[in-house]
């Protein structure tokens, strides 16, 4: 955890949580949820009227139910597609539902014989302070896992993310060249570094100066071009003299744009998000592509591969295994923008898309 | 073998052989080596002015040399792109040079000690009656390949395409939905036949409505639509009410257009061919869908995997084993449209862009 920030809480963000009736069945206890929910449909990036704060009872526990106090809240790019009124890969948030969201938290109450008073657990209890549930996709921290909100990038999702998408699908061969977009993002900062273990030529892309900065000269980078400046493209072109052989892609737009030309045959996309389009309203205007990226595929053997890491948690143990090993070996580093306050959680989300943060953004609850 | 064609020789292939000295250091034999030349470059699709006929003495043979006569040689696709002035994945024809294919051949005359007179060989002649060869890239026809010419269908290339495409890259399973465009063709009918002895449901994409019919009833496929058709797309989300498994990608246009919205996650595509782009002048007009096929590869986690066949030719054997055991078996069939005379090769190849073949394209030269 290198640095911290606070912001202030945004005048915006209504209480209506007077309003909210008890649940049926439920009945109120000492300690409040304050919970954050979707309150409208973002059209482009999201905006602070999006999110609504509230506070809720937190109902009684019935039997095989268990009580999560919220630890650390992760913030992930995933989360702006969830908070569109139609589906994409995963079901979205519905209005008035509590933003989703991995979180790690302390059992407070059980009712549940897996879990007793003082575990502490991986939860999906979403952007809230408490959550009331049965059990069910909440599992021990694994004990390798230290600091715990490391469980939420380095050694969680993010981090296996990384893993997943460049030794399974990006297959890098010592020597080759691997070209990373938000390169020292949670999910990026994890790819350069093991590409780097790997033995390959790693090109970052980043934003701002003191990012791109820091990839060379703190997670190893060969090289690092940012997305601010108009000759980015060409940046990248002579940073890569032998090509990309490995383009893991989280970002698209100008970065995809910029690597497409200096592709190598039988290069390998893992492709895992594509937070430039996200919020995208409408598709740009022509000339269409489409066939240029089928022609490029054909043309170059180049395979691309789609995946959301959920459908791939087999791999955790192996995953957790490898670069909690790297972690305590000092061969990868890692760096958190941890954020103090639920309440400060939509403004810290929507900094990710102007690339406010610089590192693993996860709220202290 | 099923079906036969002419064409009568088109008026517009002009002899320049008379004007072709003797190369130097080779002297004239008795028979002479008829030849079509690459005369120009074409712009969308190939006319009679891209070519021309010549006839050129053969030359003496020097030690370590082969004199092939062509027996077959075989019309692809994938000729077009070699008819660029600019290299795509493989070096292009150079103007006034010998248009380039595979060809089934005689030995007739050898300094070579691998090939004897009378051996028949697989080779890479191109568009020729005669070529002087160092054995290099020549080798003996599998005896396992009967009739000599399926050699450069079935049981070549295009076979060896269809299978290790579907198979290694497809991985159809049983139940799945297997849908392939240009599916009576030389590399469709092998995928087709290949998936439904995997227990797919396999539903085609073709032209003409006798092509349809033998899709279905001939080749066994599930069900076959038109492209011809105004409301394909419909007909094919009809015909596939459990979505897209596998699309086999040699055509691009509006059959992938029409498959884009029924793919299912996880859907594979190989891609070994865009025929409806190559003859693509400029980039259609926008909107620029190029971030629409991105994020279709994301939320639904398809792989898409460009591949050119000649990278993957240490399979021959093991597919060889395979469809000549099924053919004989009769569990697949194969078709063969054979067109005699080399002077038609160049009205044959233009007629693929039209989709005027039906079967396997080979000229008995």
């Amino acid at each position: 955890m290198q640095t911290r920030r606070n912001f202030l809480t945004t005048g915006s963000l209504g209480l209506g949580a007077a309003a909210l009736a008890p649940t049926l069945g439920f009945t109120a206890e000492a300690t409040r949820n304050q919970r954050i929910v979707l309150a409208s449909h973002p059209s482009g990036k999201p905006t602070a009227d999006n999110f609504r704060l509230e506070s809720a009872d937190i109902p009684k526990l019935r039997k095989g139910q268990i009580l999560i106090r919220t630890e650390y809240l992760s913030l992930d790019p995933y989360m702006r597609s969830r908070m569109n009124a139609s589906d994409g890969y995963a079901a979205s948030v519905k209005l008035d539902n509590v933003m989703v969201g991995g979180t790690v938290g302390i059992i407070e109450a059980s009712r549940n014989d897996k879990f007793k008073v003082g575990d502490r657990v991986m939860a999906y209890s979403g952007w809230q302070s408490y959550e009331v549930s049965d059990g069910t996709g909440v599992s021990l921290l694994d004990p390798r896992i230290n600091p715990a909100s490391y469980a939420l990038g380095v050694l969680g999702m993010p981090g296996l993310t990384a893993w997943y998408g460049l030794l399974k699908l990006g297959q890098p061969k010592a020597g080759e060249t691997v070209v990373l977009a938000a390169s020292t993002g949670a999910v990026g900062s994890v790819v350069g570094q093991i590409a780097k273990l790997k033995g390959c030529r790693v090109v970052g892309i980043a934003g701002a100066a003191e990012k791109c900065k820091y990839a060379v000269e703190t997670l190893g980078y060969d090289a690092c071009v940012s997305h601010y400046d108009d000759d980015m493209a060409a940046q990248l072109a002579a940073a890569c003299p032998d090509g990309i052989d490995v383009y893991f892609e989280n970002v698209g737009g100008s970065s995809w744009e910029a690597v497409m030309p200096l592709l190598n045959n039988y290069a390998r996309i893992p492709v895992c998000g594509l937070i430039a389009h996200y919020n995208q309203k409408q598709l740009p205007p022509g000339p269409d592509r489409m066939s240029l990226l089928q022609s490029l595929i054909l043309t170059k053997r180049i395979q691309m591969t789609g995946f959301i890491i959920s459908d791939h948690y087999q791999y955790a143990p192996e995953f957790i295994g490898d670069v909690a090993g790297w972690l305590a070996a000092g061969k990868i580093t890692y760096k958190e923008d941890v954020v103090t306050g639920l309440e400060n959680a939509p403004e810290a989300f929507m900094g990710m898309f102007s690339g406010n943060n610089f590192g693993k953004l996860v709220i202290k609850v």
